[in-house]
């Protein structure tokens, strides 16, 4: 093994994430939000399957309000009340309405509706209307919410309230999304110590199972904690084999890189059938990172400092997780999220830097939000959690200036 | 009572959510992901306890290595290794070095590390280092990731993956957060049926429970549906009467206007201790609002159809969840979107309208996105499916025009 790392660049490990989407699953209709469907949803039926009011009011043919006022209301003979949740069983004729209630169902003749407000009664049997209304005024009409086949929800949506509601109105109770990926967490080091162990001096404790877990769920995987293990190739081998056979991913920190303590490339190099893809990445922090994949799986290495570790896992994991759940939402309004830079940047030439930065409201209405660079080592965990975003630098620049726009990464 | 309702703006609404926010609760550190962090978080110890490398290579003091080159390297005497997790034995004098390792502590004496990458073995006892290394050059010193009693997780704090690294580095295995809102969903309207039902003419699936109780979620809080009841003001008010026993805000929808069959006024006023503060509001979608109280309990009416019910919680409810989990993030990134409107909407003065737009990317780099108000009438729920955001026309202008530059309200 070389002890220097051949560096990829970000864009070439993002072209190896090329993992097929998981299988689905069937879920209940309130464990759905958040899930990404895994087939178009064409509509079932129409939508509303009859014509609907949308106020309380009196359902009329529309020719015969056309030019209502104050001044000359339309009288019109009173039929009586349509029922809530049920036909209608009367008609309205020529010079003749109804009363209806909001989301009642329009009875036949009728084509719009005047609102209560603009109505007043005028004798036994008689309503005078004080304006008029247009044909389907105040009205949803059949199949314009919904046609019967039309798709609304396209396969790789990531369910919302909204769309639960799209669900639920076409009477589906359950939906089929794409099964959570797992990611196995695993932390190595002969210095770390669980988080309940009281460190001696030399040893610190386990951040990383931590940090990666709860990575992984905010991107909507589910993830398990396999231990902490030792810098011992054949416990490490283990460990990993194990994890391999439940999860989607293994994600090990610690021991990424090519020194004479780290195991984990030539752990994933022993696992049968495993290909090494990459070892070493050209960002920082992160430097020392491993991808490997087996079949439809991945195996992650990275570094065992939290903040490249968790850096790392922001930047590559999150993407692999959102292909496997299958989502295509593009999330244009990331596009849309940059900021102006309040001082400047040195970075180097070759390497894709992820800048921690805290944020502040534009100086003028209107102006680019504030990114202010936080101070600090690359390894200290307390940058990222003094950091509301991070701003890249690329490959190509030396450096960013001070007032220069840049695009936000917003997720850290 | 009225048949008219009295509107408040939008603003005066955001003023009654001034409730407090609940009590804490205590959780394991990997439940706590998003959950609000109850009181500030000081440092109870150093962070890292102890001077540590940040990689492979030679502890040196950097006196000795200063002006060392590829052509001139510093010979420096090889004391051994230092040991992984525990306290380095050996002492590095003038003229001396020894090997450590990436997170290995810096033994007594050196005050730098030259990376593994500028040595070479030079004889028996001997390296040759060919870098300088400045003083705390690849080393985190005691405390300067966070120093004993410094506050880097202000309470206010949605947790998110390193601020719970933070937590584990300090050896909490817990966090004391707020607890989660708890929401009372009730669905109200005779026409309303389950979503197992087959609607029979004039009758509509129940699609608030499942829309409004999704909201709540999304916005970090407990939704429990309480079922579907008719309208019948005996028979609501036992309803909201058990919700109010559990719930800290109880959500109704349906009947929430002063018609004759809007009994969502009279249920929350036959209740003992519920004050009123609102019945209508001047926004669109969503007018018929009310909004009431019972000490630290709120008790919402909302709109029975489901595009107005779920606009106005989004825009008020999720606000109010905010605030009482103590969330104190300001998200700041949110004051940066914004997009240009594609097409000119109406709206009328005195009304504060959300509407429902599409996103698309900028036209040219840098620019801004491209918002698309999406047609269709206000009560379709279908417009809500495919909006990716809403845009807020306020109440002073009768309009949007095309080419505005409008900022964007994410969440729906």
């Amino acid at each position: 093994m070389s002890k220097f790392l051949t560096l990829k660049s970000a864009d070439e490990i993002f072209e190896m994430l090329n993992f097929d989407p998981l299988p689905p699953e069937t879920l209940p209709l309130d464990q759905a939000l958040g899930r990404v469907l895994a087939e178009p949803f064409p509509a079932s039926e129409d939508l509303p399957g009859f014509d609907r009011s949308t106020v309380d009011g009196f359902a009329v043919r529309a020719r015969d309000v056309f030019g209502a006022t104050e001044g000359l209301p339309a009288a019109l003979e009173y039929l009586g009340e349509c029922p809530m949740g049920d036909v209608p069983q009367l008609t309205v004729g020529p010079g003749q309405t109804a009363r209806i209630w909001t989301g009642g169902m329009l009875p036949p003749g009728a084509d719009g509706v005047v609102m209560l407000e603009y109505s007043r009664p005028a004798g036994d049997k008689l309503v005078e209307l004080t304006r008029p209304a247009a044909p389907l005024e105040n009205v949803i009409s059949r199949g314009e919410d919904a046609s019967c086949g039309e798709e609304l929800l396209p396969s790789g949506r990531s369910l919302r309230p909204q769309d639960l509601g799209l669900l639920a109105a076409l009477g589906q109770t359950e939906a089929r999304v794409i099964r959570r990926p797992r990611a196995a967490i695993i932390s190595s080091g002969d210095e770390v110590v669980p988080v309940t162990a009281t460190p001696r001096p030399g040893q610190v404790r386990d951040i990383n199972s931590h940090t990666l877990a709860a990575l992984v769920r905010s991107a909507g995987g589910e993830a398990r904690s396999f231990g902490l293990a030792p810098d011992h190739r054949d416990k490490l081998r283990a460990m990993v084999a194990e994890a391999l056979d439940w999860a989607d991913l293994v994600v090990m920190s610690g021991g990424s890189s090519a020194g004479q303590r780290d195991f984990t490339i030539l752990v994933f190099g022993d696992l049968p059938g495993v290909e090494i893809l990459a070892h070493g990445v050209a960002i920082s922090p992160g430097k020392p990172l491993i991808l490997a994949r087996q079949g439809q799986k991945s195996l992650w290495g990275l570094p065992g400092h939290a903040a490249g570790a968790l850096v790392c896992a922001e930047v590559f994991l999150r993407p692999l997780i959102k292909r496997l759940t299958g989502q295509t939402d593009p999330e244009v309004w990331r596009a849309g999220l940059t900021a102006s830079l309040t001082r400047p940047v040195a970075s180097a030439q070759g390497r894709r830097d992820y800048i921690r930065v805290s944020l502040a409201p534009p100086e003028t209405p209107g102006g680019p939000l504030q990114a202010t660079p936080i101070l600090g080592k690359s390894g200290l965990i307390s940058t990222l959690v003094l950091a509301e975003a991070l701003v890249v630098c690329p490959e190509n620049l030396e450096g960013l200036e001070a007032g220069q726009i840049v695009p936000l990464h917003l997720s850290l």
